[in-house]
């Protein structure tokens, strides 16, 4: 099966999520989800190889870090070496912790040469509205 | 109940999404997922009143919506008046019954006044990630 038929059929598969992101929407009250956008700048020569490094270390999260909870990649129109992300972590300790995970080390090792800029924000949840699809 | 009762309640209820954002995710293979990103800049007298439209018009959305699977708003950290959002559709045809909704209508209408500035950013999925929080 390629990656492709792969990322279709797992579409299938799909449950999801109502709503969520008061600022105490986490397992423990007193812990605020980490939400965090990161904007990216890719050497255009470099582009599949930096995706393809960048899906492994979303797939490997997701399905390894219980406090991983989103990680959405996607690319500006028309300018797709430019690459957004938005990432949900449970709490603080899941962020940290995802830091110091070898897919992660791995990714940031990978690509440390492929991204020509990363602007990191720090967000504030106001609500998390989703659903299945 | 308060609403920010409920939104904590709801937060146990969290299904979810191993997803997956190949371009032929979704119920016709044929039609792609419509990603968009918007950065907004409200005015600071009105901030509360926008917030509170705003997170009425993504509740409403994500209930009666079929088409409308993802909505996340967040503010950027100490900078309480811009925001961002992060809005998947299920294709194009559910993103054009969004834009003609009631609540979508109401929600543009009540903060006209509010939005000092408003950017579009269209997107192309790479990978959507998530999982039960």
């Amino acid at each position: 099966m390629t990656t492709k038929q792969f990322l279709f059929l797992t579409t299938s598969v799909i449950a999801s999520c109502l709503i969520v992101a008061s600022p105490r929407a986490s397992a423990e009250p007193d812990q605020p989800r980490i939400v965090r956008l990161a904007e990216l700048e890719i050497d255009p020569a470099q582009l599949e190889a930096c995706k393809a490094a960048l899906k492994e270390e979303i797939e490997a999260s997701i399905r390894i870090e219980p406090g991983v909870l989103t990680l959405y990649a996607v690319s500006v129109k028309d300018h797709p070496d430019q690459i957004r992300l938005f990432e949900i972590y449970r709490d603080q300790a899941s962020y940290q912790a995802h830091l110091q995970s070898p897919h992660f080390k791995k990714y940031k090792s990978l690509t440390q040469h492929m991204v020509r800029s990363l602007t990191l924000v720090e967000t504030e949840p106001l609500l998390l509205g989703s659903k299945p699809g």
